[in-house]
């Protein structure tokens, strides 16, 4: 990090509290507390202090009622921006009681960001079934943080490993919902944010975009399917004029291997499995989801809440330390640029 | 191999004589004429000499007539089996007078397997647009195949390379008819195809079969389409009725890591890119192309003609020579077994 760059603390929100967020907020600060760009979380300092105890992880914890106090105390202990829970958490066992304050946790990570208290947002797994007991109304966790945030443009899933980026167009629906849902507009926005992302928080001044086809061998000149043709190739014909720098549109199977990916900064995938089987093939541990397209950046582990393993002290934080790094990052960059 | 295993020879087509098919077949002798299973190509002897010449590759080759006079001639010259072409080879450029020639060489290598002459075949890839303007009728190599060996079963793609085995069980259709080719009876015939083709020729005594959904997340409960429940899970349960040893419907991203790997022989995939984005992730260049279901063992590189590089002297043989060493070991295996 620059000298000169202030050392804006990261916010982590609770998530569900059932689920393995907690530990992972506790590995991640016995395992990063002596690097440079300290964080809080927003959670209940009892069950942090009691899921330490539980699973012998030995992490010292401290309240505090502000960002600002973050750096001082995380080279000691986790920092914690107070969250009460409700209910007492048993792990595996999600209670709609506690919504309110996980929600809470989420709203205030985003007014944290936003009066430039923090410089980035990671969040933990939440459980939608039970949030919307709680009376949470929206399709998931990336719209709550765009409306919280005042945003009203769609977000952009990005997922990262060391190895690739990939940009889903169509996230999660069917197949055949999806292969409905590819127009003009969406392919438009999705490469128009993409682009503007890798430049303001990847550093990267000229992204070098790969575009894949939907159908095999990207329709083969329209011999199996011609959304090639008649939607993605006009749509990057338009990009190109405004100056992003695209391919051609890709045979999905020949992009993704070694020497295919030096040629490009992120693979833009039509569907979901087009874009995550490459990535949690090449790292199933380490992959990150990052958020496009909201005014803040926000980063958070590609795996879900895991119940099945919740408690039991044998969650694996690689992917959620990789949410901190590259939040880190990504916030330093923004703040070199500005 | 085993001692008393009869090392009849393979037998390796000439496909498109303008592609990179013959630097092929001189290189693969160069690199593995001092093995154990000898091959001989059909081929025009005439133009792999002035190809050897001009590619300085200096493999020496002698004409034989039968192949039972592979294996003495193996371990000093390539064999030829004299397949003459009319016209003379200009690199990148098929010309449709020399077809008969190229599916001369295909008919007899089958003739050559049915008849125990030659233990199983390696093609190498054809031009399917010349060939159509030379009398060929048929949708792909792997159809006409079929006809000669009078299979009137469909065949079922594998490609393999060290890490994985992928099974599609549709191939190449645009992703919206892909969708809609898929049925009970087509992922009953994949299924069943699969697993005796693994006992037959991969000496795997009771294969571990993975099965991809078609959704994301393999649906979600139905959340994210339907057909896991209502077509895929059905089939399956039928197919453990037989004795097959099969996975629950699995998420197609999160079945292709390291880890995911040792828990399957084979993974069948619902479409193309589903199958083929993990194998050529992987490896791209060592990936064989190898068709189940027929009565015979066929093997053929993962690439096509290469217009673009052929006369060169430039063409990667990996994948072709994996082809090679692929169709030695399953016939071995098929050999050891009867």
């Amino acid at each position: 990090m620059n000298s000169s760059t202030p050392a804006l603390p990261l916010a982590i929100t609770m998530g569900e509290p059932a689920g393995i967020g907690g530990e992972l907020s506790l590995k991640s600060w016995s395992l990063r507390h002596k690097e440079l760009v300290p964080f809080f979380v927003i959670d209940d300092s009892k069950r942090l202090k009691n899921l330490s105890t539980r699973l012998s992880l030995n992490v010292p914890v401290e309240c505090i009622t502000s960002p600002s106090e973050a750096g001082a105390c995380f080279r000691h202990a986790l920092p914690i921006i107070e969250q009460k829970l409700v209910e007492d958490v048993t792990p595996g066992q999600s209670n709609s009681l506690n919504g309110a304050s996980v929600l809470a946790s989420i709203e205030r990570s985003v007014s944290f960001v936003q009066s430039g208290q923090a410089s980035a947002i990671v969040t933990n797994p939440i459980n939608k079934s039970v949030l919307y007991k709680a009376g949470f109304k929206h399709p998931g966790h990336t719209e709550y943080l765009a409306e919280l945030a005042g945003s009203n443009t769609a977000s952009v899933m990005m997922l990262a490993c060391k190895q690739l980026r990939v940009v889903p167009v169509t996230i999660h629906l069917s197949l055949k919902e999806a292969i409905k849902a590819l127009d003009e507009s969406l392919i438009l926005h999705t490469l128009r944010t993409t682009n503007s992302a890798l430049k303001q928080d990847f550093g990267i001044e000229n992204p070098r975009i790969a575009v894949a086809g939907l159908n095999p061998h990207a329709g083969e000149s329209g011999s199996m399917g011609r959304e090639e043709i008649d939607l993605i190739t006009p749509a990057l014909d338009k990009l190109r004029q405004e100056g992003i720098n695209l391919t051609e549109v890709l045979p999905a199977d020949t992009m993704f291997h070694a020497r295919a990916r030096e040629e490009y900064d992120v693979a833009v995938c039509m569907y979901h499995d087009q874009a995550l089987i490459p990535i949690k093939t090449l790292d199933f541990d380490g992959g990150v989801n990052i958020t496009l397209g909201l005014p803040f950046i926000r980063t958070s582990p590609d795996h879900g809440t895991a119940f099945n393993i919740a408690g039991k002290g044998i969650a694996n934080p690689s992917s959620f330390l990789a949410a901190i790094d590259m939040a880190s990052d990504m916030a330093t960059k923004r703040t070199l640029k500005q």
